[in-house]
């Protein structure tokens, strides 16, 4: 037995590291390849981080947006979820080092994602959140909702509108989706719950270094979104550029003029939408195999999405930098994870069969985003939409999207309540210490 | 204006410590008496407790079970909820001291809860978790889970046995609640999910110091009960004493035995449902007053509910100790704190309009609990009701009791997904570390 066992050839050993859009699709485009396949991930569920932006704003909780992992990959008998933090990588024994355990691979899929930096300012990540994970949404919603009890009695004029000024840094599709679900939420429940608060005090900044809102949209999407912010009564300041952090305030300077005056805005929340840095997974494995990184530590990738030297390390999604020819790298888009999690599944099964390699291409099927209730821009192809139409596309797009069908019922019965009564029920505030005026957290610089 | 603003009078203040049953139902049965409310609560939800347990097993989201106080009370104008913690009562001056703030009232409700108490042993609280808020279950959730986690890689059969013990002590309702739901999950999860796990190496343990099971429960539906739970695989100790509880094991010996010999159980995971103790305000107000507490810290009231001596401050609920008369005194239910809660209401709008005092009279409407999928027990009055008959019973009346439509259509929908696909979707793990094998609380006493 033992010598028969020794002779058997294992089956391909396929390690995918992150189980967001690029590693989960991997995954699951491996079902039937004959592969053994092993998905680490921090975390125990997929999370789709489109709708994050809700579970901050109360909208929907966040189960509705996470599906278990485990659940996932119950009848796909050749993938097993393993929770677990990678902690190294050995290209030359080819194993994965986790929590002090070794696991083998014969592919590497590395599909760790971006966490947001602070631009060389790591102590603002203190007081500004970002928005990446469930803790991040539900520490949102918990200081946003915080800040409206607090404001509810407070008796200082200036210390009321810190707390009613809610601070957005940067205008991507995050920001701006942000910026218009939270300034309609605020508005709304200032209005209709806070007897004591006077609506026009909220106010809803949204700070963008560039010179326009969704840089990286055609024009005429750019002005509809800029006009839709302004209409709904965003502050949206373009050409801004933050440069300090504190627990009460931050400092905002043009950013084209040279000698430009800082101002000062008081403000009580500040969400974090800017710059992203891949996965610090990135500079381990640059490290270990000599690949370069490129802007925010983004792995230079082959034309398969392989590590230059390793043909049996991949790559993929926000960690990767990828030259599209003349279209430059690519953004770091969940239509972009996808695609490259289902080539590469593809390129290891076209591998073991020993067919030739073959390249990436990204087809691009657009861009989305909302602005508020019935309101968003989308770009199809080469078609422009706006308005309603956008919105209801968006929201036909994302119910698709999601991964489980009971998360599509589910999120579709919430929106509709949700859109009807103007309710967004999941407005908890939990935590280790759920009391207001935590001294610390609001008052950190008094 | 101002001498006119002086000699008017201002409205009769009341105001409620505690969102639970009993200061939720005093508040919206005071919609139209002509009194102004203060609702103040250490949360910003009214929690439905009874359900608790099904969020600590992935089967609901926390915002399923938790209504926003200031979305209940929207409509009702003389109601203002307010998030803090009441640190001083001063019935002399007549007002409520929070968070450095000074609340004053003519008429107070307190109806604060209880928490659990670990008989004398505070320090067991570092290793169980009781299930009295939405922290508690999600903490409970992510060390279930985690378990399972951690032993689908563990080597050592030991610890992998310790890891799939999940221990409840206290048999009443919730531990039994507790210990159907976590059994059917974890044995499905075993199951269908892990497919390295053996699901005959899981065992839920359910230790009670009585001689039964929902020991206030009529004999037959106890007897039911036992039965249910032992058929479903749990593991019942009855007349068993927990002696010590540390992060890997707890301690039982025999309660009825003078000297039974101490068993120790390898278990990691440890659910505290036994004794509940009045929230520590009783005791501020019993300083304050000179009340008389008794059993659990609860404080001992009037007829009408009233402070001995104080006509104007009411204790309801698990903070009250009520003798009904032959009765005895009334135990901690929803349904005592909803009645006591109206009554209240109707005793300070009937003293207002200076009608006399009536006293409280308590309803027994009966007393049920599930025993996971398609089970409960219940007594409606004198009738009891075992099986499908009293879970279908069970599950209308749950629906119906909870607070708002919108939760009521969501859970409905949840459960029947969940009863129809063995699926449990919320089973997030969250928290601030969300990895696998923290020594420190998987492996604290090694």
């Amino acid at each position: 037995m033992a010598t028969q066992a020794q002779v058997q050839h294992h089956k391909h050993r396929v390690v995918i590291i992150g189980s967001g859009f690029g590693g989960l699709h991997a995954a699951q485009k491996l079902a039937k390849v004959p592969v053994e396949v092993t998905l680490i991930d921090r975390r125990n569920h997929h999370l789709f981080q489109p709708l994050l932006y809700q579970v901050a704003t109360g909208g929907l909780s966040p189960a509705n947006i996470a599906a278990p992992l485990r659940r996932v990959f119950r009848k796909q008998s050749n993938c097993v979820p393993l929770l677990g933090e990678v902690t190294g990588i050995d290209p030359e024994a080819r194993v994965v080092r986790m929590d002090g355990q070794e696991v083998p691979y014969d592919s590497l899929v590395i599909a760790a994602g971006a966490q947001y930096q602070f631009f060389g300012h790591p102590e603002w990540g203190e007081h500004a959140i970002g928005l990446k994970s469930v803790e991040d949404a539900t520490a949102i919603r918990r200081r946003f909702l915080l800040a409206l009890e607090t404001a509810s009695r407070c008796v200082s004029s200036e210390e009321r509108r810190a707390l009613l000024t809610f601070t957005i840094v940067g205008a991507g599709p995050t920001g701006v989706e942000m910026a218009g679900a939270l300034r309609e939420i605020s508005g709304y429940m200032t209005r209709e719950e806070y007897r004591g608060l006077n609506p026009s005090e909220v106010r809803v900044l949204l700070i963008e270094i560039e010179g326009s809102v969704l840089p990286s949209y055609p024009e005429k999407l750019r002005y509809y979104a800029l006009r839709t912010l302004q209409k709904k009564g965003v502050d949206v300041r373009l050409d801004a550029q933050v440069t300090d952090i504190q627990a009460g305030h931050v400092k905002v300077c043009g950013a084209r003029d040279e000698d430009a005056s800082e101002e000062q805005i008081l403000t009580r929340t500040v969400i974090w939408a800017a710059g992203v840095r891949a996965n610090p997974l990135g500079e381990t494995l640059a490290k270990a195999t000599g690949a370069e990184t490129g802007k925010g530590g983004r792995i230079r990738v082959n034309k398969d999405l392989s590590v230059p030297g390793y043909p049996d390390i991949f790559v993929l999604g926000d960690m990767a930098l990828f030259d599209h020819d003349s279209r430059g790298p690519l953004p770091g888009l969940a239509a972009v994870a996808k695609q490259q999690g289902k080539f590469v599944a593809k390129h290891i099964a076209r591998r073991i069969e020993g067919r030739p390699s073959e390249r990436f291409y990204y087809r691009d099927l657009g861009q989305m985003a909302t602005i508020g209730r019935s309101s968003a821009v989308a770009r199809i192809g080469p078609f422009k939409l706006t308005g309603l139409t956008a919105w209801l596309l968006w929201l036909h797009v994302h119910l698709l999207e999601l991964v489980s069908f009971e998360e599509r019922i589910l999120v579709l019965i919430q929106w509709t309540w949700n859109y009807l009564t103007w309710n967004r029920s999941a407005r908890l505030i939990t935590g280790p210490s759920p009391l207001p005026l935590p001294p610390k957290e609001l008052h950190g610089d008094k």
